[in-house]
């Protein structure tokens, strides 16, 4: 028996998102039925962080065992032959049958694109969330640097989330304005911001919810300090919307 | 009366094409709809260039006559509303009633986007095309310049192209490597080839023609020269294959 690691880039728009769920198209079950019509095995395999429905990937990390003796490269060409342009395998190697992409995790990094502007790409509408509003850059890094250190996201959790403790980590939160985006960008005005956030680990919707509050506080409705009154609340009514999911990317899971 | 000018950005994929076609989604019959909705008239809309299905644009120009009072601005923030997602309008205005997207066109700009690389990020499989061959920058170059000029373009013409004459003028001619696309290229290799070609007119399939065209120079299967003799060989035949149409853009129309 081998235990496969994969490494995988999708765009979540068309997709319920990873997991399996009777009758629509996840990336959990098109990954399982490819490697199927591959290894001639029903595997079922494990995620490091199962994204919502149209959230995206740079760098999510799977596992499935398998008894096929294929080589890495051949299962990772085989499976970027079958499966469709929106998902894309980066690596396959052989990791410790023990190895659990989630479990294993000591952190990720998620980031989240905010788009600054009146008209938005038709080439970023599914990669973005478009604020037409003046958005303020200062107390937006100023609200992004009181995300460091450990604290209670309870105000930032969605209903329904299924951790065991609100409690968690940031190690790092920046946000940073991004250059061009070549033909994304060409005869458009107006900014992208990019939050990006890394910590041990994330409850349900939280980076979404971050955004939110961050964008509102952009926009002058809540000042940066509230962050820390909202640690202490423990009230998911007191923090910002739940930003849109299409803006968000899960950029990679650290395993030291 | 008033003749209105738009000009447009649009992801093709999911269009078959500029031009109304019984029965399916076009970027016209979309646009035509909503002008319809906002003006209460069935108009019919001209554009610039009539690109086919999957191809996309950048500042694509298209004009409707109306007697609407409607102001510009009101008129695309409407349609902007009322739009999907992967058509925008950047610009509305009134033009001369005589003024006629096509005709009046001086030239046009269009790039083609080719992916020199194994594994093409999710996010740009509609918007380039994938060649994982080595290519030679050199040799396309100079395919490139040949291209400059007036010329019997026979050899890149699609059959079916209802254009009255195959002599051609190319303003310029030239291929660029892309920087980093940001999040589209994070954490994949190679690199991206940006033709771009601008000239008084183009026949059908034309750019996609010399983009096959180059990319079999490129691979080394076809020698630079060989641009100059398919000018004066006029034969499809001899040319390289079309490429696919989603790695086109049209770029802009000029007027002056």
């Amino acid at each position: 028996m081998r235990n496969i690691k994969l490494v995988m880039q999708y765009d979540g728009t068309h997709y319920h998102g990873w997991q399996v769920q009777p009758g629509t198209a996840t990336i959990q079950s098109v990954l399982q039925e490819r490697i199927a019509t591959i290894t001639g095995e029903e595997i079922s395999s494990i995620a490091a962080g199962r994204t919502d429905a149209g959230v995206h990937a740079l760098a999510q990390v799977a596992a499935f065992k398998t008894t096929s003796r294929l080589s890495c490269d051949t299962l990772k060409n085989a499976l970027n032959a079958l499966l469709p342009g929106d998902i894309r395998i980066t690596a396959a190697s052989d990791a410790d049958l023990s190895f659990h992409p989630r479990y294993d995790a000591k952190g990720k990094v998620y980031f989240y694109i905010v788009a600054n502007m009146q008209v938005l790409s038709p080439f970023l509408h599914n990669y973005a969330w478009r604020v037409p509003q003046p958005l303020d850059l200062q107390s937006m890094c100023s609200a992004a640097n009181f995300m460091h250190g450990t604290h209670d996201f309870t105000s930032f959790r969605a209903s329904g989330c299924g951790a065991k403790t609100p409690i968690k980590t940031i190690f790092h939160s920046t946000i940073e304005r991004l250059d061009s985006l070549e033909f994304m960008t060409a005869g458009l005005s107006g900014n992208f911001l990019k939050l990006r956030i890394e910590g041990d680990g994330f409850l349900r919707h939280m980076v979404r919810n971050i955004a939110g509050t961050i964008v509102e506080i952009g926009k002058g409705k809540i000042s940066p300090d509230m962050i820390e009154k909202l640690f202490i609340a423990k009230d998911r009514r007191l923090a910002g919307p739940t930003a849109p999911a299409r803006g968000l990317f899960l950029e990679r899971v650290n395993y030291t």
